[in-house]
């Protein structure tokens, strides 16, 4: 039985339209016409199909085939040429981008639901024209005229793919050591040298061009971060009517064996005196990654979604199917020679920790996927004070969203693996996979490590003195307040509350103590991203199952079923998992200095 | 750079001289002679030579080849027919059992460090000579004198191989539901026909001869568990004199293909009318393979450790190495271009996570190792009382350690690949290999929710109504009350106290809840295997701590950063691991009602 994804388009609708009303929030955006809601359910109703019947199937042969390596030529697995071509065909790269290149001018929001179902069905393959969103919109943002009429309409298309080159051998987080050298020429381009690795999309048949965004460094640049600028390095050079021209010297050495979504190419790229474009101010090309950093971990954090929903859709068939052993509470399938595994409550456990933690995940994406709507068309209008304002509102979500979504999502994985049992080793049944491709998720676009510090050392600590946190939990506290006296809701907002109250005290806490011992903010991130991954998404929980409640009570019968899942979903939530959060809070101050070790300490094997 | 392994020996002398005082245990013991200090001493030491150099070389390379599948005849990867001559050779494979088969006769304790040490250098190879162990347990309790004589020399001289064959395509678990059949023929052999899957070590080109031990079915066995017996079926039938003679129509059909330990050959096993000889008496094979299912179990703990062990020491230099950014405190290698990565607190945390889980798992190992020596040698002696008396001490150990420690294999595994970030997801670097290898081990030999369920349902409540747990926690509570006032470990032993007093509570509660509510037994099982797993794990680190302390104020001062490391990382598992507890214990109780979801409220996607 091969692995097999349907869109969950009620729960996606449940979101859109009675959670977070975005046919009101559209309204605010000059985008948001072209969004109304026939539009939208049609589009994403066809994408849907698309990703059933064509990018699923070739989920698993793409990594069993795997990208094929030749000099330097690279080959995707059979079926994606043809799938991308549809891809193409259809226009779905057009979703986000403005008018005049081609584009849909829709919000970003539509955009990153069409990305979760896309990635839920093949994430291999999604991350090509996943990767030419990031590059659009550092062209869109900080391109000059001229290179928006060159690159864009091509890659709105889809007919050219893009990518971003920032790490080397010796560097990935710290992008201050980038060694790639950008030498100026005298027509105003530059020779681009180096060597990059660990480059998604940047070799492969898919596309008849490939656009680079690079960050290298001009030769009087001062060391580190702040010397570093960016550069567009196309495969092809254009010609000045738009076609294909010559081939510049940038060049696939080799790709990666990976764990894992082994059907996207990760490239090795050798820029040899490769013909560059600087985009955007030099030396100033950190601070232009940066700004759109927050959409590719956003994106990365649907990767988390679309994992776990990957999983739990594919273990729930076989938990209903498989037999063994009859339940502790007695038998449930007296005609069957056991039990379905469903029915034992720690299969059940499993397959609940699954839904909780991806439906939680969506809300928790869609929520902030409002805000990406906001930052993403102030980009595309080049209005930057706007832009900032809204990076600035998604910043405090994007490292929890990152790196929070994505460590469920290899729990998400483990669980299905464990409930297909020794089945979920072998890969004929797809387990496995699921496991290696979520994998990647808490490395790329910055560790876990790092979006642990990005949100208590940089969001919460320096840019705002815990004031994020106290305005954030403020919010929540009044909602809950709302609820206080509720029949339903009460225990879920009584508890929340109590949680908030001991975020902020754990903040406060840390913050006084890293007066003494800066140390302790390194020492406690990981336990503080978790932290507050468990009570956000327990706020969501709440959130959803308040309009279940409603629902039910004012609604119609016909989906009855669906509410009160809400809500027991939101009870299993709150009883089994956000006691989690208990742990992390008990270590989370734990002093630096027990991180100390000598370092001839470690071990002894001498 | 490869993945390299050298044996922990001083850490292992810690245990067995320091901490367990397995001299005193030997003494004990009729086969403790052959086990004075010295020749155990030079033969680990040799042993970890072949480790380190013969085996540990074929890590990467075996699971680059895999195992290959022709017609079906399966050759294992490059090397490890050399590899497996030279460990039969050296006389490896006779450790523990009696000299009359050719045996060294030595304690059980003594072969599971040598398991640990080839299973971190290469579990897929230890496997091979792994699963032998089992069968020749089996045989030794159970077969005949003419058995024994047939089977014994050859197996523990290693020229041939065992298995246990035991899974069917439709139950793993419930092996009520074998189908696999045996008919009586007039010579008083059986003609044995059915298929077994997952059989390890089914069928490879290391030894001559394969000798399965099967489960199957009588003609006239009742159903389900009482019905199942037992059969040695060679691939090769034994001639008279011991030689090998025909073939026995015992066909591999194909092996798997698997997320990880791909060296080792898991083989689907067709028996076609194949001659099979009763082991044990008729129907009472379950209960016979059972007896040895606490060794089993425990191999896996072993393994558990290994990927542990492995994960570190890999973990370790590249952290040393690797530089990125400068540490929050500020500079730390001021010449160098950023700080290595080990300076920073969180991956510090996540190194001191992999020492302190695998140094604590080895104490746990070691411990329980002595009730296994005890065990093991009232098997060989045939004396079943005594055999009885220490497969039940034990038996309150193995859900834990097979449970427990492979779960805790999988979490530093994973932090394995996030200390070198990037690299962890590619194959070259190993570190993700070591994380798809050690995938498996909380699969088979029953998964962890099969551990969870027997540890909490039968020997915590069925067996022992909760006594087990209140002797094992009135010894941890007396030991702690002697350290009660002592400077340096009495904020071990309280710590400690508060969660044995906690640990009965929980168990009274759910023993209560379960009169009612008997599915609540196996909604907390997970949640109450956790957090037994945690609680025994910090009275280890206390007691690691306590010689630590005891040394460093009446040894010598030569290895004082040894025993200050072991303090420092008990101080470190209290205030940073253990703390997970509480979330378990929080979460316990959740009622099971929570996880009975109606089967179609799952999901809505029609």
């Amino acid at each position: 039985m091969p692995l097999s994804y349907k869109a969950p388009l009620r729960d996606i609708r449940f979101l859109t339209n009675e959670v977070f009303n975005y046919p009101e929030h559209y309204k605010t955006l000059k985008c948001g016409e072209n969004a109304d809601p026939e539009t939208v359910d049609m589009m994403l109703e066809s994408f849907a199909d698309y990703c059933s019947n064509v990018l699923m199937p070739l989920y698993q042969s793409g990594d069993d085939e795997g990208c094929h390596f030749d000099k330097g030529v690279v080959t995707t697995p059979k079926g994606f040429k043809e799938a991308y071509d549809m891809f193409v065909e259809a226009g779905y790269q057009a979703i986000p981008f403005p008018e005049e290149f081609g584009g849909l001018n829709m919000p970003m929001s539509v955009n990153l639901i069409k990305s979760e179902m896309m990635g839920t069905a093949n994430w291999a393959f999604a991350m090509y024209p996943g990767l030419s969103v990031g590059c659009m919109n550092t062209i869109m943002q900080y391109g000059t005229p001229e290179q928006k009429a060159t690159y864009m309409p091509a890659l709105v298309e889809g007919r050219w793919s893009g990518t971003m080159c920032l790490t080397e051998p010796q560097c990935g987080t710290d992008l201050g050591q980038v060694k790639t050298k950008a030498i100026p020429q005298e027509d105003g381009t530059y020779k681009i040298s180096g060597t990059k690795i660990f480059i998604s999309a940047g070799e492969h048949d898919l596309t008849e061009n490939i656009v680079h965004i690079v960050l290298a460094r001009l030769p009087d640049a001062p060391e580190g971060t702040k010397g570093i600028s960016l550069f567009i390095v196309p495969k092809f050079l254009v010609t000045e009517n738009g076609d294909i021209g010559e081939r510049n010297p940038v060049n696939c050495g080799s790709i990666e064996h990976k764990m894992g979504i082994k059907a996207s190419a990760t490239a090795v790229l050798n820029f040899d005196n490769a013909t560059g474009y600087l985009i955007g101010e030099p030396n100033k090309g950190l601070k232009a990654m940066f700004t759109f950093m927050n959409t590719a971990r956003l994106g990365t954090g649907v990767e988390g979604l679309a994992h776990m929903e990957l999983a739990f859709q594919n273990s729930l068939p076989y938990a209903k199917e498989r037999r063994s052993m009859r339940t502790l509470s007695g038998t449930k399938e007296p005609n069957q020679v056991a039990d379905a595994i469903i029915h034992h409550a720690d299969v059940a456990r499993m397959l609940l920790t699954q839904k909780a933690f991806s439906e939680g995940a969506r809300s928790m994406i869609y929520h902030a996927s409002r805000y990406a709507d906001k930052m993403f068309e102030a980009a595309m209008l080049g209005d930057d004070a706007e832009f900032h304002k809204w990076d600035d509102k998604l910043g405090f979500y994007t490292p929890i969203l990152k790196g929070f979504l994505t460590e469920l999502s290899i729990e998400c994985a483990k669980h299905g693996m464990q409930i297909y049992g020794g089945h979920g080793y072998i890969k004929e049944w797809g387990m496995e996979q699921i496991a290696r491709d979520a994998r990647i998720s808490t490395l790329y676009e910055g560790t876990t490590g790092v979006q642990a510090l990005d949100l208590l050392g940089r969001k919460v600590l320096i840019q705002s003195k815990g004031k994020v946190l106290l305005d954030y939990t403020a919010n929540i506290m009044k909602w809950c307040s709302e609820y206080a006296l509720d029949k339903g809701m009460r225990k879920f907002v009584w508890e929340l509350t109590k949680y908030c109250a001991e975020w902020n005290t754990l903040t406060t806490r840390i913050m006084l103590t890293a007066r003494k011992d800066r140390e302790i903010v390194s020492a406690a991130s990981d336990d503080y991203l978790m932290y507050s991954g468990y009570v956000i998404m327990g706020y969501h929980w709440a959130r959803m199952a308040a309009v279940a409640y409603d629902k039910l009570k004012n609604g119609g019968s016909e989906t009855k079923e669906f509410y009160e899942a809400k809500i027991k979903t939101a009870e299993f939530y709150f009883e089994k998992l956000l006691p989690r959060a208990s742990g992390h809070s008990e270590s989370m101050l734990a002093p630096s200095e027990l991180m100390a070790m000598d370092l001839d300490s470690f071990n002894f094997l001498d």
